[in-house]
């Protein structure tokens, strides 16, 4: 994971941390230190990960962190450089915990820094319309355009030779060298990510960003949500067609091509070299191959080997989707 | 049916009310005054209303309407109180008097009344970004913010602490407190609500409006439809995550969760503590009970009982689903 | 084929199409001049078109062009007046040379000519919102109204009587009379055409445009792609709801009605008097006939012909559906 956006309140004594998650231990050094909070991949000996599911076992027998939140039946899956926190429900407390860390990064009002970028040091070097609007920590390379009325918010780099349609609102996103997103997008808020809760649901924090590689394109109208603790991913040389949603922490590998009005939940993680027809939609937390091809309208609800040629809803392998509706 | 927000040209004298809908009938007191046409159920005596199929056969007996727009056979489940005036298109009739009782709720031509909000009373009682419009008749809660580029057009209340995003446009529309709304929304917009009829279609009017209850979210680029008749509601405390469609008349109960890109077509009525999976899809006029669960991708055309988990196109009971589809 | 919009850079030289497409031919009168690239229907004598499916077999025989880029197992299809350039692959071929004809067909930056409307020869003659931009080469008709922050670009022609929403973006097309375009569309950008390509896919110019024909109606949020080498159609009296996708060469015939959300992809052909249920999505290159009901939620991946009522996924007749659906 990498959040080079967000602000880290951190470091926090294990104390802290201990007293934020209501967890009492008197045999833990409450003086040490915790710099960060990572998913149980990126995580390393200064930091506190999480682990809330048998999906992810393999994982987190080899994760790096010292202390890990999660649960009575999974901590013994924990290696032993790994210091179980036994909480009650894992997720409530890790956001609840990301939220002292990263308190900037549960809302997704406007952002106030914008301006317009011919009050900025941006004006003279990038090609842009009117009433253009740029927040704080941004950057833009050469040769790029922005069309109007366009606001490129806070938390922004956008590589050389770019061009960003009209009407699009763009945030904690990295975009790559050659990358063109068209009109009317909304790219980096949060994800549909929270806790339900009758009455008033709670909103866990989004520290991921959108990556966009090299040589995408982003068609008009589509949405694309930052990662929550993780990092939602367009690989390179990848096209999105008009009204595409990509939900948080979703990756697609690169050479992928989606046609318009695609949906891929949360999670879901997209191979190279993928073809996704109209209106297909992919559940959460689901593994597609290389070399996919998925066909339109398809409704995806299982994991999809390499290879693969599948349509339906539930989607199935072409050939059998085909004979079954001769 | 509350319309808070158009201008009621009434009360008409039944004599006029007969001229419009073109019915001769010298047996009627034509000089009794009609000050509002309403649905079936929120129509007093002073009102006239319409009943127009089978289906509102229960609601009709109970009407306390005095006049009745409906059809030669329809009309003799009607109470004593109320007098069925008889026509032969009932939903032709009532587009032609409610666009004289409303006319300014036929066309949804941009806000021509909105102007910069820091040139209102609204400025310095409201956070805002640049180039914010608010139009006529807009009342704004304590501690809200609203993004850039953001229209709020004529006839809207919002509540305390609410946050609406960038590119949003917005009329017509009660937003009560704690709501947030992202950016490049459209709320409030007459329905897709016509009587087709070859070489030009006949538009009725929407008096309803879009109201949202307390700690709603609604996603980016999302499009909720005012009502025709009566109001679209979205209960307390219900998310809409990105890229959905709310048509006209919908009412959606309290802590329910709407993934992206769900359709839900006009009237349809559905429960609380509701689930819906992404890109799936309700047909109009249908009623889906309390704690619903609906798959990612369903395709939903029949009534669902409460507590019922369903999924597939049609949707049927999950279990079935998945059984046949192993 | 029409194409006011772009500026033709032709003629060329044969001895040019030649080099561009490397091809040697020495028997070829290489100082003819083609002034020039349409679709086989459209091209005249002093045109070149292209020739790439079996598919269009039927129409490549009466083609009036006298020139045509193919491949070596459809050339003996040509009539005699048309002398057969072979090339490898016909659309990669055919896009290059567009791309010589008509240079500014390719990429959809921006309109940087796009100034206010008050500071144009449009003010006082059209009624607008604040912030509205219109491009060069644009006409704009009597007693239209164009919303806030509405970008009109480059080659639009406005009849009379429509009105154009809010945060709308509009280029390449053509609106005839009595046509309402809500909030949040856009109209007119290229579609999603190119050649995949591992690294970096290759696009190819759009010199089609939208047509919109009388008296039709375009919901919040819709994107309409312009066509590659021939036209987008929106035909007369036709109505869309939000969210909806037109993919470019779409041509909908007169009086149909499509709900929300529905997708069609690039080169089908819809029929007149057409209902389309909302979400249902139709695959690319099919042919919808007049008269055809297509349910909510279908999936349509074969021609239908005229007077049919499907549903389905894939979509097929109604009754059966509704039979195998009990």
């Amino acid at each position: 994971m990498s959040n080079p956006f967000y602000k880290n309140n951190g470091p926090f004594k294990l104390s802290d941390v201990l007293n934020i998650l209501n967890i009492k231990d008197s045999n833990l050094n409450s003086d040490k230190e915790i710099k960060d909070i990572k998913d149980l991949n990126t995580s390393t000996e200064t930091d506190i990960t999480f682990f809330h599911s048998k999906k992810y076992k393999d994982i987190a027998k080899n994760t790096k962190a010292s202390f890990c939140i999660t649960n009575q039946s999974l901590k013994t899956e924990l290696p032993n450089n790994c210091i179980p926190l036994v909480v009650e429900n894992v997720l409530i407390a890790v956001s609840k915990l990301t939220a002292e860390f990263y308190p900037d990064a549960i809302n997704d009002k406007f952002d106030e820094s914008a301006s317009n970028i011919e009050k900025t040091t941006h004006e003279g070097k990038v090609k842009h319309g009117k009433n253009v609007l740029v927040g704080e920590n941004i950057t833009i390379g050469l040769n790029c355009s922005i069309g109007h009325n366009t606001i490129i918010e806070k938390n922004v780099f956008i590589g050389n030779n770019c061009s960003i349609g009209s009407n699009t609102v763009i945030r904690n996103t990295i975009i790559k060298n050659n990358v063109n997103i068209l009109d009317n997008c909304v790219i980096g808020k949060h994800g549909f990510g929270f806790f339900p809760k009758n009455n008033q649901n709670l909103r866990y924090p989004h520290i991921g960003i959108v990556l966009i590689e090299e040589n995408c394109e982003i068609g008009c109208g589509s949405t694309i949500d930052r990662g929550s603790m993780s990092n939602t991913l367009i690989g390179r040389n990848t096209y999105l067609d008009n009204q595409i949603h990509i939900a948080h922490n979703v990756k697609i590998g690169e050479n992928s091509i989606i046609a318009g009005q695609v949906g891929i939940a949360g999670s879901s993680t997209i191979g190279k070299n993928v073809k996704i027809g109209g209106q297909a939609g992919i559940s959460g937390h689901l593994k597609i191959g290389n070399n996919v091809e998925i066909g339109g309208g398809s409704g995806v609800i299982k994991d999809i080997p390499d290879n693969t040629k599948v349509m339906g809803y539930p989607a199935k392998k072409i050939r059998d989707f085909l004979r079954e509706n001769k």
